[in-house]
């Protein structure tokens, strides 16, 4: 049984203690401890090898003392088991030096085994489970099928993908079939990394907010539907779509039991647009960090007081930065245990 | 008197005949009659050379047919007046190589004399007014503080501004002076863009979507208020903050005539939140004018579906891109002119 599973209890509707609290890319290169690796091994080496993947895991379980640890990987580990050559060159981000343009390209992808392609993220979690020992619960992830075919087109990152979008409009067959295949992948994916060990699961459509809300629903919500479906008596799944705040009320309607929101929305219109059946996951500005900790203190009080008791996991809108210094990033989580409400 | 003054009049709350359309950055890249002269001129040369200016200003009017020309510069003029130098670099965005991070930094700015820093911006709005003969009405423009702000500091475009927005969190005394600076000049210089001939502003946030609501209120909105109010007697003012949906009723409160939306809002949404007694502007996702002509069209009609009769200038919701084919752009533009709803 777990020691600390305030995350599962909120996310299951339950009452609990106090609000949990976690960082989205909380194993990252704001830790020295992760440099140090960072330094010695490539990307997919540390992503790869189920060792160092559970070390950089558990690294902010110990030193910041998060509520839950979340896999070391990578959303781009998909594209690269469905068939793609993923580079990812540090400070640079992805390059798929041969993306998706045409019918053609897509006879290069399939949809993989995943035990064959992707047996190192299970492994990973199965030595990571081991070495929590049920101190806090694990978070399994997959990106949103719109966010990897918008890798999958573009061939690296973008602040529009309007190649990627273009894609989608002009051969929009096309675009269904190859959405169709990620989900079907992501599928499996993510059903084994709950077999494995993850306790929930969280998908990242880092993109999302790059659709109006008719597009969001037809190039991205419905295949997150499905995954959520599929996912419904594994574990329980949070959704994080970063910018779709107009879709929140259809997000909640998918049976995810949280949604993340990023800073740009006030914690009682993201309440009011989702409803009160689903967890809200979020919002601090992840610049805000950068602040003086009276200041940080300050405004994580504001942000639990204004997201109120219940259905509210603490975190940022968005990754951490890698140029937050560590005992600011230990008084944000601090800040959240300490809240007295 | 002008023979097309739709825009004017929809700003107004006046009954148009039809619904005026033009697109933001549309004396740009798309067009071969620009990249002809964008291939003989460097980017300054082309914005400070008033014959140059003109040229491109009304190149969309006659070559396209929109029912507002735009005047060809760049927000950026302004912190270039201020005292800092600007490179921009074709294709690789704007770069300042001596950004402001400190107390000190701010001593090398100042609050100039717009006639004699940016007279060839005046010159080139009275060769425009002569050239357009009254056929359309000239948009003027600038920056908001808050969008010059995170240049003037981050130095460069970025995802995230997140120099700019740790400069504002950690030195919030020295980030409200510098936007005061860049307001008093703002001011001065739309002020003087209405005195040589242009017909209305829009102050352009490019960058108010990275800040959440009260950040948004605090250090970028209070700012643009005060040039709403001070252009109130003098021409109509469109704000568009890229993404800061959630601020549409407190930019509404301005007393600003016309709000830019993205495509990232239904048009009913957006009335709801910014009210009756405004204009809406935009909202086509800039990407969709890379589908088939048909595409655009019914799209169009959609969206001028969604907006009704009344209070709507149809443009796109953020900048054309520079790969839209020329008949594209012209069918996005016939579709409003030729719609009946």
């Amino acid at each position: 049984m777990l020691q600390n599973d305030l995350l599962l209890k909120v996310l299951r509707g339950e009452q609990a203690e106090r609000t949990p609290v976690w960082m989205m890319r909380q194993a990252g290169r704001y830790l020295p401890e992760y440099m140090v690796l960072r330094e010695k091994y490539g990307f997919f080496e540390r992503c790869q090898t189920p060792e160092l993947a559970c070390e950089i895991t558990i690294q902010p379980v110990n030193i910041i003392g998060v509520d839950a640890a979340i896999l070391f990987s990578d959303i781009l580990v998909v594209p690269q088991a469905m068939g793609l050559e993923v580079q990812l060159v540090e400070s640079k981000g992805p390059y798929l030096p041969d993306p998706i343009k045409t019918q053609k390209d897509l006879t290069r992808v399939r949809v993989p085994d995943v035990q064959e392609t992707l047996g190192y993220v299970f492994d990973a979690i199965k030595l990571i489970k081991r070495e929590l020992n049920n101190r806090v619960p694990l978070i399994g992830f997959a990106g949103a099928p719109w966010t990897i075919l918008c890798y999958m087109v573009q061939g690296k990152g973008s602040k529009t993908f309007d190649e990627a979008k273009a894609f989608c409009y002009t051969q929009p067959e096309l675009a269904h079939t190859l959405l169709q295949m990620i989900t079907d992948t992501t599928i499996a994916y993510l059903q084994a990394q709950v077999k494995a060990g993850a306790d929930t699961v969280q998908i990242f459509d880092s993109w999302g907010g790059l659709l109006g809300p008719a597009d969001f629903e037809n190039l991205s919500l419905q295949y997150i539907r499905q995954i959520v479906t599929a996912l419904k008596d594994l574990a329980p799944t949070i959704i994080f779509a970063k910018g779709a705040w107009h879709s929140l009320a259809s997000m909640a309607a998918t049976g995810a039991q949280g949604l993340g929101i990023d800073w740009c929305i006030s914690p009682q219109m993201a309440r009011q647009f989702a409803g009160n059946q689903v967890t809200l996951q979020g919002n601090f500005d992840p610049a805000k960090l950068l602040s003086p900790i009276p200041v940080i203190q300050k405004e994580v009080k504001q942000m639990l007081d204004a997201f109120g008791s219940g259905r509210h996991i603490a975190n940022l809108g968005h990754g951490i930065l890698p140029n937050v210094p560590v005992d600011h990033a230990r008084a944000f989580v601090d800040s959240v245990k300490n809240y007295k409400g």
